[in-house]
């Protein structure tokens, strides 16, 4: 089901075979490794290259290595809290073993095992995911999503993606809209290959489509994933995702975001204090090759939408679905953590 | 003020220099001429193509050219309501002819004439919209547009665009936001051109961004074209405008549709009765050259949706601002006609 990405073998990152944390760097800020949990494994190894690359003579060297890649990749993107959450797992790791004394090699080997860990986890998170999901796609379905929450952007099936897989693996038949979710297609290039990969019946449509398609009564839920989700609900996502919840709400149809625990993130209370990304104009304006809007036309191209809690149905986690009032059942996922 | 785009001149009707019915037929279906006013005029000087193609010896085959030749200007699309209006205007003349027993030189100057005078009427109708909507495009003012209604597509000011114009004319500042308008950017690409042409501040957005910039309170109102109105308001235009009307709703923010009496079709009672075109897939998978949806994944392309009157907070038209409810304004509007 769906493609590996990212993967740590034999001391080497391969994306899009990473070698330098430059070209980490280089990797997240364009979008070559994108989605909230990829963005987060990708980071976690990040962190090993940046090691290697330093030559890191001793234990303090290793634990400066991690502070210098850390901020560095913390500064690539700043809506995702995987890419956070993942680097303070690093560092926490980085603080018992400077706490224990431990040697270069035992730290090196912990670090490597915490990446390892995060990405193993993801695999099993999203899995988890798609069992929860799975049940609210039912026979002749109509499912619509918005950018790319699958394997190409989680480390392992999909967040929004790992139900649809699953209902599929389960023998049902439905049919997703893929909003292709300009400016860069996630949903017709990356969404649309993942679901005919696993056989599953996608039409893909413009985002300004989606309201025709309720309107015309094909649709029967959305979900969406998440870069980030407040302490209240607040849910920032790819940019459209707040439109089609809008919609969602307007046409009477179950909206849905799908998300592990580290998407979560506590600090936050609520969607005003998540930062958007402003990504540059040539993404709009020549995301195709040939310049589509003219050169004195100003253009605004902000990454990500935030969703407010009231036009969200509930929470597809690995726990299960959280439902309204969302606060005390995020306090509760985030409590418990992955393994509880 | 923009940019005349269909012209009869000695004879010959240049748009990209059209000079077979085949090839209005073509500019049409291809888009090449869009908009549902300047299908209209052009569909009027097509009929002129026709005759002048056909040799047209006598009276008799002059009107035979004119069926003939409006039959396959009428296949052309489905939607736009000008373009059969435009269509009924030539034919009555032909019967009005046959009825006087008119020459065939008497004829074919009196449909140049009917050609001229539809072309005409819509310059002017669309500086009465541009007058009738100016005044809500006030000093400082964010306004929202979606696709081309604008010169490109009126062979006049244009629609929606018209009282932008006169607004900036008036010396008055405010900011433009435009949908791209996947799949043919025609925002991006026509309207913003326009915009900038004419020293008016514009902002190609993409359509799933139109949400968020509502959101953070960017958007006083929202003015779009239309291709066909039914007799109580319902709204056909391009494919996200209904999605743009939900929005503003949700926003609390005024939709307004731009449009002359020629575009508001009495014999459709309600927005289920306008018949919605579908477009050839590729306009979406591969809109920009390279492929960007799979070849295994479905697309559905319709190229309009219908806006519920109930979303409409008013149409400018030439002959001022129809308010809800709208059954009666626009039946008032049709009566006159565009002299009276």
């Amino acid at each position: 089901m769906g493609v590996e990405v990212i993967k740590w073998r034999e001391g080497t990152l391969s994306i899009v075979d990473q070698t330098t944390v430059d070209a980490v760097v280089e990797a997240i800020r364009q979008l070559r490794v994108r989605g909230a949990p990829a963005i987060g494994v990708c980071a976690a190894y990040g962190i090993l290259v940046g090691i290697r690359e330093n030559g890191s003579a001793d234990s303090a060297a290793v634990i400066q290595a991690v502070e210098q890649t850390a901020a560095r990749l913390a500064a690539t993107r700043p809506t995702a809290v995987n890419l956070f959450w993942a680097l303070d797992r690093m560092r926490a790791v980085t603080a018992r073993a400077e706490a224990a004394a431990m040697s270069k090699e035992a730290l090196y080997r912990a670090l490597e095992a915490e990446a390892a860990a995060i990405d193993q986890e993801n695999v099993a998170l999203c899995e988890a995911i798609g069992r929860t999901g799975a049940p609210l796609v039912t026979e002749n379905a109509g499912v619509l999503t918005h950018c790319n929450a699958g394997a190409l952007a989680t480390a392992g099936a999909g967040t929004a993606l790992a139900p649809l897989f699953r209902a599929s693996e389960e023998g049902r038949r439905f049919t997703v809209y893929a909003d292709e979710t300009r400016p860069l297609l996630q949903g017709a290039r990356l969404t649309a290959w993942e679901l005919v990969q696993a056989g599953v019946e996608v039409v893909v449509i413009c985002d300004n489509m989606a309201a025709q398609v309720m309107r015309e009564g094909k649709i029967d839920l959305a979900i969406v994933g998440a870069d980030r989700i407040a302490a209240n609900g607040d849910t920032a996502n790819k940019i459209g995702t707040y439109g089609v919840a809008v919609l969602a709400r307007a046409h009477d149809i179950p909206f849905y975001v799908a998300a592990p625990y580290s998407t979560f993130d506590p600090k936050v209370a609520t969607g005003d204090d998540i930062p958007i990304e402003l990504r540059p104009a040539e993404e709009v304006s020549q995301g195709f090759g040939p310049r589509t809007a003219p050169a004195l036309a100003a253009i605004y191209n902000p990454a990500f939408d935030v969703t407010p809690a009231r036009l969200i149905t509930g929470f597809i986690t690995e726990k299960g679905i959280i439902a309204p009032p969302f606060r005390e059942g995020i306090a509760a996922l985030r409590e418990t953590g992955p393994n509880d």
